[in-house]
């Protein structure tokens, strides 16, 4: 997941505006969580407005776009003020970040007058309401047809709200940059494992596997699709090893194990979740199965209201292994369309949510955002298929620092299953 | 082309009905251009109905069931009819051939019936007609709801008509039992060369290279997919010469030099020239255009009615080419949209036609039985721009009977491109 090879033009661009000292930099701190702008109580330590790369969890990869003080003073104020308003231009969002102390005045409704020229969606933020609380209750003093949220960079209080927003208003075709090509170099070969089965569409691929191979393709690399029955003869036919191997999650386990042990192997749908949404948040999700109690509610989220197949994977499948790794009773809910997810999550020990084929990623990520903010573990069932066939840690091999969140526990049972593959040949 | 690794279960199903010695075996053989089928005129010669699998040209494969005489005698004549009446479970088409010596009777109003039972269309074929001229004029003496063929097995007379209606009447969703899987082996590996350009969906894969990779793995093979730029890169770190390169046609000239010559090689437009119609007649049509004069007439026939763009394939650059190659003026027609070619086809030395990704198998090969008809060369798009780069020779490489039709005249030129290519490096 490495920044710099993601192409600038496809990341979020989100720029902030405010009066200087208004503290537009501690709050790009407080969203990314790393000391990255340079913070100083001296107003105007902004100058040229430089858009930097940077990852906002759970959002991904996104551009933040540091502006100069709106209220700067003399020619070379005037300047910078006039180069602020030229990043309109290239921004999706922007926030307009307010001081309390000073109010609202002349100076915001000209970022208000220029966003809407632009028409560039603009987010208030009022800031340092651990100073000034009494404005959470009293407002502003002005209507503002915008949203608003009030926030503390310094206590990060209302910064997971924030996020929210954000996500609500990005624009709508708002994807990650790639789905594989930031884990892959030019000329690498990737092997991805296709199995022909029963709901396999004939004579076409499904979407995401086009998508995986364009990605590959397109950052120049080498695409070898095989069904699981030919996956080891294709890498024995290789002249070098490939990069990646990346499996229909229905083949989990032919595939890890004819994959040989030093080369990255994921799934399609590990890629997606990721894609759609936030895989860190996801893996943490999965830690709460292992915590699950006989008589807890779990519920089971899906974006579509499908018909339920016989052996169904989240009404069925999922439930089943479930309670048998609980060894009890479990409650399950099933909710399903789209729109925020019902208001009482906190009565929920776990949600499982389907794969968000019919969601795009803002609306994944609103989803996953209000589960945090409710304090409630969710999972995918990408992601949780993974763990359930115990291939999840090999699975996240290509993001080493989401395997070391995964239990040593889970480690254990994962080198079990695997001599038992071994046993059984 | 082997006939063996083509599916029995999707060839058209043609099944032959009609009395003893009604010359059932020898319309097969017209038919096919085979003397395959025992005749005699012994009546009674076939037993037991077998399906074979067979060529007809250029409908391509087909399950031919031939079956006993419908008025054959005896409790095991009449055991031998049960039998025959059996296979229309397993028919997309039936004949019902006519002796006119003998007439329309109840036997043959019997065919007629249990076709209509079985809902298997029949198509009425009144053979014999050398013999028997006047039938043509005069008829059968009965009003047939089903279509009519006047042939003659033994002089062909019809018999291209014949394989026009067997055409008009295939079911809508005949299509060739595969694009490329007869001619891999499983385990084989097949590059496919898909450049990236402006044209290319976002993300996607167009639905061409999606049935070709899927075939490529329904087979047991691995498909591996490259842009052009990494093709040569991409077999050099193969373990094993491919089997097969398969190119976009946009890349003709970078993936046919960047392909070993003794790797077999062709493009997407050759493959489906063959899958959605015949690529044997459209291989005899591109020798007419060394035949083209000065002031001939060419048609060119696009399937659908689609905005024409600048360097318009089909309207711009294969004129001007011909119009090159010619070294003098010709004069084009374009005729746009479904169902017939025009009626005037004899008008024209040449018929230049679209890929038909709009039309079904059916529609194409009608139309190019059409032209057969009338005595009229026909090409298509990518036949004849795989001529027009000079790389046609090489891009039907997988079928050397087809290879074999062209000109020696082709091979020189082929030859100086190839040098040509070399020097320039």
């Amino acid at each position: 997941m490495s920044l710099n090879t993601t192409p600038r033009g496809q990341r979020l661009h989100i720029a902030l505006f405010g009066r200087r000292n208004a503290g537009k930099s501690s709050l790009i701190n407080a969203l990314t969580g790393q000391e990255v702008a340079i913070v100083s109580d001296v107003p105007g330590t902004t100058t040229d407005p430089v858009a930097k790369a940077m990852e906002i969890l759970p959002l991904g990869p996104v551009m933040i776009i540091d502006t100069a003080g709106i209220d700067d003073v003399g020619e070379l104020g005037a300047l910078r003020v006039k180069k602020s308003f030229e990043v309109l231009n290239r921004t999706d969002l922007a926030l307009l970040v307010i001081d309390p102390g000073r109010g609202f005045g002349p100076y915001e409704e000209e970022v208000l007058k220029r966003c809407e020229e632009y028409k560039v969606p603009v987010v208030t933020v009022i800031n340092k309401i651990d100073l000034y609380p009494e404005v959470v209750r009293n407002g502003l003093g002005v209507e503002l047809a915008s949203p608003k949220v009030f926030v503390s960079a310094l206590t990060r209080q209302g910064i997971e709200e924030l996020k929210q927003v954000i996500i609500q208003h990005a624009p709508k075709d708002w994807t990650m940059p790639t789905i594989v090509g930031d884990l892959i170099q030019p000329g690498d070969l990737v092997v991805l494992v296709i199995p022909i089965d029963k709901a396999a569409p004939k004579g076409r691929l499904i979407l995401p596997q086009q998508q995986v191979i364009r990605d590959i393709i397109d950052h120049d690399a080498v695409a070898i699709m095989v069904k699981e029955r030919e996956l080891k003869h294709a890498l024995s036919h290789l002249g070098v090893k490939p990069r990646l191997v990346i499996t229909d999650a229905s083949a989990y386990l032919k595939a890890a194990a004819d994959t040989p042990p030093d080369v990255l192997f994921t799934s399609f749908s590990v890629l997606f979740a990721r894609y759609k949404g936030d895989l860190e948040t996801l893996v943490m999700g999965v830690k709460a199965v292992d915590k699950l109690r006989p008589g807890d509610r779990v519920l089971i989220a899906e974006a579509c209201t499908h018909h339920p197949i016989e052996d169904d994977i989240g009404r069925v499948k999922i439930p089943r292994w479930l309670r048998s790794r609980v060894g009890g009773e479990l409650h399950f809910d099933v909710v399903a369309g789209s729109g925020p997810l019902p208001e009482n999550l906190g009565d929920y020990k776990l949600i499982v949510h389907c794969g968000a084929c019919m969601l795009n990623r803002k609306e994944m990520l609103s989803r996953l955002m209000q589960a945090r903010r409710a304090g409630v573990p969710i999972v995918n069932y990408g992601v949780i298929m993974a763990h359930m066939h115990g291939v999840l840690r090999r699975a996240l091999s290509p993001f080493p620092a989401l395997q070391a969140l995964l239990e040593p526990a889970e480690e254990e049972m994962e080198l079990e299953l695997e001599l038992l593959r071994r046993v059984r040949g």
